[in-house]
């Protein structure tokens, strides 16, 4: 579905044109076109394809969707792939991944973006509004993309840290090792799929800004050291989630086990107690004939204060020993 | 086993000829060889060696087979080692790993194929569709018979994903964890099998486009690039998955844990219920003379109604701890 | 907030001018102007931005403050942000973190400092001390700042490694397994904090000395490399702590299943011995008419001898397997 | 003591010398001495130090013995040190470490084999046969001898396989654990013996194919690249191999924990069973006078029957939940 | 403190000179001074410092101490850190640090050693003895003093592998879980120290040989590879041991849990035999008056056997099952 599609000169709009017009202002000098699509149909993409010459390759792999980040260099053309990550709304435990899809040359962009509700009209307009930095064509315009794009990771990675946050009050809990590790563990997988997000991108951004760079980004080079940046911090903040999502896992298996022991402890200070009363009175209910104890007249009140006494001095000792 | 051998000049088919004609055919320009074996003999594979020239050191690789995927240059031409990875049918639990043995020089392609069923037909055929591609020359047979292998690794690593989805349905099931780490040990055992298969072949494919690349695939190297892609992919996803099977076979052992303290909880809490019943049980069953709530008409049933409103007590006690 | 604004030549002040007059200074040969912001408001980076011409990108994110810290160039100028990292009054499991942006050129220094009660204006004193070092210009102001950060690291480090030590003290202590892992996760998070001030720190800093070099740098290299020794060293630290508490935790945790293992044995050794008792007491209890012993006038004396022998035997025989 | 002295000229045998004459060739074109001692004495590796001016540093390696296997250049000649594995006779647990120093100059090999019985005779009987092989000089002798150093791993890789095949096939079987985990960590330090072999000698020798290298080696380079891709082999599965053993302890310690969490619940379970006997026992073993159903002709019956019953359908019950 | 001052030419000793003719000798040609100093003062460093025209950072450094290990350029003069490692006499669980200081100029050599009870005279008498090998300069001397401080960490090293085996040996005999826990995480603290010696040595040592060296060391390069070599040989045993020692936590965790599942075994065999023999007990102390069976003659006998029997077929039954 074409969104729209403008022609740019000097960093100012010229005009909305239809796609069969593009080719006039493809050789013009200092000029651009801007095409977006959304959930393009292979018959769309076939006629992308034919007015800017992209790489067969290229559109096979926007058709087939799916790809991990990645920018490529076709001749003078990049060719990127970014996800968008944005959280399933009334689920807190799911997330949406949807893909753009970025050609990129001298004197074009085509951005295609697929499965998503996240608009980019936003980019567009703010570009608008600054034709000095639209100036710099083609690999500006691929920049402002990026930059929407990795600045949607930011809420997404906030979340975690406040999921993981209210994961980690509860941590020192007693009984709630099991719901905490369902929760890490969800969490974790949530992180990975961000990751998968980031990481190649980040690897693949890194490629346009300092040493040889593709010719398009060349005059940007600081903007896209910028995105890089941003993406860095991203990736640290989440292997640093990873590590301490693993960390916390086994620290609630350690509390779990500490549980436990301090589960037995009671259970055998408590069952000691009981021996003892179940010893004394064992003893007293034999049935010997000879038993003097038997026939006094306070022998039962004895009987009694001497078990519970006896009963009273290990609950006291279990509880001095902190086991009780 | 010969499965064809055909001429191809500039992209289209020439002629099927026998082994003996080969020599005929390696000079000519814009002319190269597919020769295709299967479960290659040695003598099949001397009589190869001769017809193109192939290093001694490449054809005992591939006699000895079992080889670890590997591209290696010898001299101008390419030698190169795939696995073939495919379920054993009736079998979940096995992969079943064959070998493609593919030479490559400027005017020929000689793929042998080992201990699999994996037909290769299907990639002549395509490529025989193309010739615009094919007359790329043989390093064009050569992407595209990677292609097709690399492929089949996708349903392989899907079925994994699926695997692993199952288990973690179940992961937080009671009772499960010693069947869910099997099921985790099993499915990480296939996991490595398909790591074996991609690591080292993507370290090698890397080497065909970028920087210096053999002359044969100077031509076709977009083409490589994307293999690449596609087995950094799989490699992503295999590394993930080691990663949450480890986290996942932890989650098990906590959960263990976990349900070893529950049922200590409920050990204890019964027994602590019933230690009180025997308790005063065994005070009224001593034997001494004075003891005169044993001679009151109702003491029996008092006694009873105590002895239970203390376990109900204790009951109503332990079930608001949640320990029962 | 402007904390001063001062033009110095050939290493010696030569006088505290103006905001706007820094302009009249900027061309003049071996001068340099170096201004110290607090808390700096969108104005006030707004007027610094104009009289020293910093590009708009270092600005945004001195702007948007909560940067990870790194070490940019833009063009001839450096963009630096470093993490100041303090302990929290008063709660010794909190730290504070705060920021300086540097904006280095030929012949400025803008420090901006955010979010932090650490004065830096030690730095100046100590620098116009030194004239003969501060001839090397606006390189060495941003190292001397960067120095006097990055030593405020190392007691942050040292009261790691305190606490670490205090920790490492108890660790085979009886009882403490829970305490201990509660404080160990706690220093991780804080040893998280600085890792995250001195790992990229690190990275950017190593530009700064050995091959390529920014030219405002190229004459101080060697004080640069110090730094960098530093922060080696402090990440070094860092990465053994987080080492050494990873196999504390593990340590702890098996402390717990072997404090419990030593339970379960007391647990069963007590329990023996009143079972034995108790099954003594059983048979005598046992309502046979035809039991001799029961008529005997010592069987009630040799009945408690039996008993209290037995007992006593298990209760040794379990001390000498040290289960008691 | 010398094995044995022998000159070769274009690949083929000249004649076997004493080491007196040695230097009367080394002067000679396309001729090579090859000298085998085994474990050598400081007065023979003298003698070699002289004959053939190998450098100080690696005769005293030499003389030392116990060094990490390695490739060093001094000049123009290579110092190359092998360890040789092999299993001991009649003792699975253990493996025999070897040493073979190497020192290959441009007419020259001599071999050092140390504290070892595996002969290395056979891989001068098969450079013999082939001497157009041969005829590359000493650099192949330097491969024939790595080779057959090499093919002496596989076997050992080998038996590590099948060791932990078995080990695997009782890892879920109960009550094995103890014992799986002395197996898993006795075969984890053969691991590393063989570890150590092989990972150093694949970092030196890669360095022996591909960018710069030594002289000596330059037209046997595809040699060495094959023993380089073997000892990649190697090296892979014993990383493969480190990984499953880990998982494997895990997995049995998970194994274990499950274990005592079933024998946990069928304790409780029996506890149970028998608290409800006792508790009934109990209460009908109290002494009191108006216990009516003490006096029924089938009191006794039915008690008997009450208590078997309820315990009964406690041991249903749990049967049921498969405690038991 | 200075130990000696010596001037050397042409690799032989000139003669012992007083600190204050040092610059007389400096320009000469083929001549070195080599001073000792240990535990320098301020003063003396300061008095160095002039005498050989050191840099400021680096008499720092030597002057603060507690410097992590490294080798830094400073113009064509190197500053190198060492630490000695040795055991404190009488405490086999800990380890002093000492600090050897270098600096190496093309005509002097510089040590101060610090905190430290090691010698290093024997270094200066073997110089002495080599006169050919000290003709090289004060490069030679700086490798001299490198292998001799290397060389000290193979016995700290070997008592880490004695204590390892030691610990190994026990590893798995019941009871020892704790002790060898203790054992291994004190050992890992120890390892640390020597890693922290070790690694950054072997990194900042590494730029001695192989490509761009120092012009001091320049003809001496193959003795510091052979240095590197040693270090790394270190290196390697101890990220082994580490290794081994976590592995050997895990085991030993891993025993613990299993032996407290035996003893939970145990105590479960043993509550069944007594719950069945105090079951059988209960129902005979019941008052039931029609208990045919109480008026037998032989019923106690009988009700005794029929106990005893059962719980010796259930202790049979346990021991077979090995529980017991």
């Amino acid at each position: 579905m074409l969104i729209n599609c403008v022609v740019y000169q000097d960093g100012s709009k010229l005009a909305d044109i239809p796609i069969s017009e593009i080719s006039d202002y493809l050789d013009r000098p200092d000029t651009f076109v801007w095409v977006a699509l959304q959930d393009a149909t292979p018959a769309e993409l076939e006629e992308m394809r034919q007015e800017f010459g992209l790489h067969e390759l290229a559109v096979e792999d926007a058709q087939h969707g799916h790809q991990r980040p990645k920018i490529e260099e076709y001749g003078s053309s990049l060719f990127s792939v970014l996800h968008l990550v944005e959280p399933v709304p009334g689920d807190t435990s799911e997330l949406h991944v949807g893909e753009v899809d970025i050609f990129t040359g001298s004197n074009y962009v085509l951005s295609v973006r697929n499965r998503s509700s996240i608009s980019l009209l936003g980019v567009r307009a703010r570009c608008e509004r600054e034709p000095e930095l639209l100036r710099h064509g083609s690999g500006f315009v691929l920049y402002a993309l990026m930059d929407a794009i990795v600045d949607r990771y930011f809420p997404v990675i906030d979340s975690f840290e406040t999921a993981l946050e209210t994961i980690e009050r509860d941590i020192f809990t007693k009984g709630t090792a099991r719901a905490n590790i369902e929760r890490l563990y969800e969490l974790k997988g949530r992180v990975m799929v961000l990751k998968h997000a980031v990481a190649p991108l980040l690897e693949g951004a890194s490629k346009l800004h300092g040493g040889r760079v593709p010719q398009i980004c060349a005059g940007v080079q600081d903007y896209f050291r910028d995105v890089v940046d941003h993406l860095s911090r991203i990736n640290a903040l989440i292997d640093t989630m990873r590590d301490t999502i693993a960390t916390a896992i086994q620290v609630n298996l350690a509390m779990a086990t500490i549980e436990e022991s301090e589960v037995t402890k009671r259970l055998a200070a408590w069952a000691s107690i009981f021996a003892v009363w179940t010893a004394f009175a064992g003893v007293w209910g034999m049935n010997f004939e000879h038993m003097p104890e038997l026939k006094w007249e306070y022998g039962y009140l004895i009987a009694l204060s001497t078990i519970l006494i006896a009963c009273a001095l290990l609950y006291w000792g279990f509880k001095r020993a902190r086991w009780l």
